[in-house]
């Protein structure tokens, strides 16, 4: 192909991260450095601003704000869940012709790049000439293909952080305490619970994934001997835990599901009340308690890991980069270089290699007993989370008369 | 009465916040300085260690230790919700005298206060000489006699940052969400998410007091009117928001009381669900969240207002100089000067002023409709919150053909 020449279009897609206006920002910034783009165009709500000519200028937007809004959580451009169907596709490319969009990015998750690669596969099927490109972004960190994900570390930051605060409010006020984490498939999230862990009797005590079976019993037996250990029991549960049969523990209570097929987890605290109630039933603990941390995990503004803003960065970036050099389309990975030191390095993989299909934690970060990570979790988080806040606690020494 | 010589014993009571061992650690520091106070104690989980015979020596904790600990959440010496029966106090009693207690301060709120007020009058009964000393700490501001309380600039500051996260979260998604703030019978922390409001068209829209009588026809017409404005609706609502016989609506959900009679209305998203629930259905809307912000309000690292890390220190300090000079007993109050600059000063207020019964938000601070603050609000609000994060944000120049 020859060098195309054209206008760059840009949008965001599934849920929105603290860094998402990273990647967003620096995609512009590049785009600006490349002749062969004339005019930057944001897409509002995205795919759905393309269908609805809903479409912003953003190489008038001055550098100061941007810099300002790279800082901003959420999605600046709006963001939406939808798959396009295959008439919504022709509808997209019309448009698209209008405005002769010939370089397209889409940062989100699995199901965003499924809809990149959707697009793609009917862009040649109907002769659309453009170049398609997926910036990576998941806080849930389930995306094939990368070492991590950019959100990931600022939310399993946001997570470790309210872990540390947790576990020493529920030390002051001992009982047993349940926070629901976000990870629909994946227990990365929830797994960085662990990092809140400095002194022996810290919390959290237990954690469960999504990706083991969640039996009750075991779960009640497990909460049993901590609290008979320690008087309390601060327990991280990713929303997504399922039964032996795969069914999400949730999906009992709610049926709402989106275009992706996908149950609602989030935004409720029915799984955690639940399980409040069978703790408080079954072992006969009256101090039972149970939060959700909910849309904060991925918004709160000022919690945030300094790689990861960084590589949020570095992913939009680098994308137009390969947009705009041999490439066609593609998705940019992060992976990691093997050894000591924090280091990684960016690859361009196909779209298909990243959309729908997601990864969840492999079995050499999850404990035997699967109610605590191992010590290769920790080693593979910890950088991606930054330095956490120093605790202060007091030696105690016992008065005697 | 001459100058009583014998050892000082603090503890704290209550939820804990994120700056109430700043009043542990000045407390400690400050009564090193006097020559009547012989040892310090520290009580382990408020009252109840002197009853179990649980203390610890403070004076033989590092420098540099209390330092972090001042810094750190949560009750360092460990915290309970008890109220003394006779029986205790003659037993509290009893152990005090062995330990040779003279000056006794308890951290906490209104029931704390009510707890020391008790010890002193028994002590008076049964003729116990000590000097007896309440400082104020609590995230719901309802103290009687005070402006604002220590630790509730720091949680009003977690609310306004978690709410400016929502708020652009739900911007990037719109639907409705509705957010649950803590505060039994207190709007203020609920309040305080109106400090997020930036633009015109920034949540919080919608905000709920438990001072007001909630109606649920009145609230659904609120939702949906601000729905249809903005396509999108964010509410903050107080955990004890109550019917028109005052009765809290999540009580119709929890039995549970503790054994100030209070009932449960934290750790649990019943209240959140509930409300979903309904607007859900009554106004078919499909995208309605709810999250309850739970017990990261009290004790999230790093997040807390200067401000009220100063004043939580400073409370601490004033006490031990009340009772090292000429008072008997009392709590420390903070006054604020009228005028433009935030200027507070301190009184020792009766204990019998504090204790028991709280205040809620004054009429000047609720608008008309009982769904927003009022100017005056924020003005109060905002020097105990601190500068909150900038929020950037995209021209969004619409492009067209």
């Amino acid at each position: 192909m020859a060098k195309l020449k054209g206008n760059m279009l840009i949008a965001q897609s599934g849920g929105p991260t603290v860094v998402i206006n990273q990647s967003l920002v620096s995609a512009i910034i590049e785009g600006k450095k490349h002749k062969e783009i004339t005019n930057i165009y944001g897409s509002l709500f995205g795919i759905k601003g393309i269908l609805d000519g809903n479409l912003v200028d953003l190489k008038k937007e001055k550098i100061s704000d941007l810099k300002k809004v790279a800082q901003t959580p959420g999605a600046a451009l709006g963001s939406v869940r939808k798959k396009p169907q295959d008439e919504e596709c022709e509808m997209i490319f019309k448009n698209m012709q209008k405005y002769n969009i010939r370089y397209f990015f889409y940062i989100g998750g699995n199901d965003s790049a499924e809809t990149a690669y959707i697009l793609n596969e009917n862009a040649k099927r109907v002769g659309y000439e453009f170049k398609c490109f997926h910036i990576p972004k998941t806080i849930d960190n389930d995306l094939k293909e990368n070492d991590h994900t950019p959100g990931y570390g600022s939310a399993a930051r946001f997570v470790a952080m309210a872990m540390i605060g947790d576990n020493l409010d529920n030390k002051s006020l001992p009982g047993v305490k349940i926070d629901i984490i976000m990870g629909r498939h994946a227990g990365f999230l929830t797994a960085a619970s662990s990092l809140a862990k400095i002194y022996e009797d810290d919390g959290p005590h237990l954690i469960y994934f999504p990706e083991k079976p969640f039996v009750i019993e075991r779960f009640l037996k497990d909460v049993d001997e901590v609290y008979k250990k320690y008087g309390r029991c601060l327990i991280a549960v990713s929303e997504g835990i399922s039964d032996e049969k795969g069914e999400p523990i949730v999906s009992k209570f709610t049926k709402e599901v989106d275009s992706y097929g996908n149950v609602q987890l989030s935004g409720t605290g029915a799984l955690g009340d639940l399980l409040a109630d069978i703790v408080k039933r079954e072992l006969k603990i009256s101090r039972v308690r149970a939060d959700t941390f909910g849309y904060l995990q991925r918004s709160f503004p000022e919690i945030y890991s300094e790689v990861d803003a960084k590589e949020a960065y570095k992913v939009g970036e680098l994308a137009v980069k390969y947009a705009t050099g041999k490439y066609e389309s593609g998705s940019v990975a992060i992976k990691r270089e093997r050894g000591k030191k924090y280091n990684v390095y960016y690859e361009l993989v196909p779209l298909e290699k990243v959309a729908k299909e997601t990864r969840g934690m492999p079995d050499e970060f999850i404990n035997e007993n699967a109610n605590w990570v191992t010590e290769k979790f920790i080693e593979y988080a910890k950088p991606l989370v930054g330095k956490l806040p120093e605790i202060g606690v007091l030696k105690k020494y016992k008065v005697s008369l």
